[in-house]
């Protein structure tokens, strides 16, 4: 079953705003199976929200406004539902009496403008509000239903939880929704999709969709059925041969990000880990210290970004640095080499690259293209290095090459390199 | 002006995503003095989406759409916008060899997939795309436009700057909207507020708008008038007092990072820095040296996490240590002194702190609150030392401990510490 959300208010369209409440919405329409096909933001225009109602309660059986139910002349959600369904806002005397003892109870005289509150839409059930002013209304057209609830969402929530829900649950099937979240490192979103296009375009349940984060793809597997069990199976069936598809490129399948299981990769073999930065300039540090607990294994961290420096902090031959240059795979060999001699540890990394914006010379004064990158790992079994030309600017190439750092020793750990 | 904006994509309807871009578009667009009326989410459904672009362009003259122009089945943009306005899709033989030469200048095999993105609507201009694959579109119609710009933000902020802005200029009516943006250190929103409300209280145009962000509030001013010379002296009126009024506080006047701030100052004297970081982890390295050229003045960094990586990488004694543990001041001016002295830099910044979620023991082995950070500034005239117990998570404490380093640097350069 589908739904549609819709937030009211001129406020929800500046550029500092933004409309959590559909998310808490969704997250609850998900769990008893409902889809959200759609959701908008439309400012305080009658005719303009009266048409997207209309629209929406055509298309979809369940609707939900969120705000607009306040007392100002541009609170007008009641009007506009009242005018797409082509029904009669009635005063209630009830309504008004409510809120004139809630007015008293705080000690408050109500300004008259509140009346304009007590308006409900022929046909419409009343949604009491024990957190705010504003009741909500549940209107049912021929067999779809709109909601209008309270912007604020301490009470958009309470009111959802305890009208809304109950009366859903005689709508919509029981159904089931499980997710399988895989996140993968070092593969492009178009080659990860060739693989598993194969297996999951057989498949409408579970839906799945593939996401180009900072230097990784993640493929979401959402299965719908009648009952967790069945959920869980299909999510088996479809993901199962999908993982074993991309094999050891997955790194996580629960969310976990990558330092996270690097992390936990080095703390289950009792192994540390130090670091030797050049372009990344300390964002792998930043990311291996991130996750709490790192004092465990992270022996440390060096930020050379210049040849004099590569050569006190790390020991790096200054006949390396002028035979090869600093971008180079030797120089990065040379930085992990020294990283893990200097800190102890049993593993080390290292990243020299051209992150931009302009592109430094090589050591025969050739110029090194923007985005080229080594990897450095050294480890009791010898050091490797890996070189990658990376696209974008400073700032994402510096992101992807701290991933393929780490996605490098997760390799490494799991004797895959 | 009126302008419309629709986000496409399935992922950007789960309960964890926010359309971030429309934010952006919004604030790109009002500065051109268009009004957002309306904007949505779609999921990946052509008729859907269809029938919203349909719809949003007869009620709105500016159209802009992201995301949906990836190379899978499930980005459907281009599709939609063709079917809206009842076109065709052709082939671009010169898109298609341009995706070619991107990939192959990465030495990497384009999948076949990718094609899709070589198809562009009848009529429409191609945006080229210089920090991604998908290249934009814009099309108009009767009087109309839609803009196709892809999702990923970095890509679609690129585009819409040096595509759309200029193109928008010859269709929207010159309206002069002039901003002033102050960034201030080290004060919170509350007593940021009380000092400029007094001033900024008397005036609806310009419009100014606090906002917290991490380690910094901003005051922003916007002044719409007839003229620039019109709106430049409304903000000189108000901006003016607001900037006396906080001070040296305010570290930058157009939007510049504390980063940036301090890059300069450290360039226009040729002085160097150099980090020594603990829980920070590498943070205050990555954001010294995100700054393009920062290799001119950046010295070097250790990260330093344990206390064996104190003594051996920047030389703290272990008495230091003992005595006064590692969360100390003692240790970060230590910390500090040592840095300065191994990198031979002109400023050396130091940080050490608890950032959670254990709290650290101190010496005596009482137990030290989590948020407690010192931050430590070594130069020619000696060391300093600043304590402050930071609230929040670890990632927000690192990242204030982080922007207070900076400007401690900051004003012992302008000679204020």
């Amino acid at each position: 079953m589908n739904a549609e959300i819709i937030a009211a208010g001129s406020e929800m369209l500046t550029p500092a705003r933004i409309d959590t409440n559909s998310l808490y919405l969704t997250a609850e329409l998900n769990n008893i199976g409902v889809e959200v096909v759609a959701k908008s933001v439309i400012g305080d225009d009658r005719d303009r929200l009266a048409a997207a109602i209309r629209r929406a309660l055509s298309d979809s059986p369940i609707l939900i406004l969120s705000g607009g139910l306040g007392p100002t002349e541009d609170d007008v959600t009641r009007e506009a539902v009242a005018q797409a369904l082509n029904r009669k806002l009635t005063y209630s005397g009830e309504i008004a009496k409510a809120l004139e003892r809630r007015f008293a109870r705080a000690g408050r005289k109500m300004a008259g403008i509140n009346m304009r509150q007590a308006f409900v839409i022929e046909g419409a059930a009343v949604l009491p509000n024990d957190r705010g002013t504003a009741p909500g209304q549940w209107v049912e057209e021929s067999g779809a239903v709109a909601m209008l609830l309270p912007g604020p969402p301490h009470e958009l929530q309470a009111m959802f939880e305890r009208e809304c829900l109950p009366r859903l649950a005689g709508m919509v099937p029981r159904m089931a929704i499980r997710t399988l979240s895989l996140r993968v490192a070092g593969m492009a979103e178009s080659d990860v999709d060739q693989i598993v296009a194969p297996i999951y375009k057989k498949y409408e349940n579970p839906a799945t969709t593939i996401l180009a984060a900072a230097g990784e793809i993640q493929v979401h597997l959402r299965a719908r059925c009648a009952s967790v069990a069945e959920a869980d199976a299909l999510l088996a069936e479809v993901g199962g041969p999908i993982e074993l598809a991309l094999g050891d490129r997955v790194y996580s399948r629960n969310g976990e990000p990558l330092e996270a299981v690097v992390g936990g990769l080095l703390r289950r073999s009792g192994a540390t880990v130090s670091v030797a930065e050049s372009c990344t300039g300390g964002l792998l540090g930043e990311r291996i210290t991130s996750v709490a607990g790192s004092s465990g294994y992270f022996a440390g961290g060096f930020i050379t970004y210049s040849d004099a420096m590569k050569v006190e902090m790390l020991g790096v031959s200054l006949d390396t640095l002028e035979r090869f240059g600093a971008v180079s795979g030797e120089t990065a060999e040379a930085m992990a080499v020294g990283a893990r001699r200097r800190t102890g540890s049993t593993y080390a990394l290292s990243v020299t690259g051209a992150a931009g914006p302009e592109a430094p010379s090589g050591p025969a004064g050739n110029p090194i293209p923007v985005g080229t990158v080594y990897i450095g790992l050294a480890g009791a079994a010898g050091a490797r290095v890996l070189r990658r030309v990376l696209f974008g600017d400073r700032q994402r190439i510096r992101v992807f090459a701290a991933q393929m750092a780490l996605d490098l020793l997760r390799r490494r750990m799991l004797g895959l390199v």
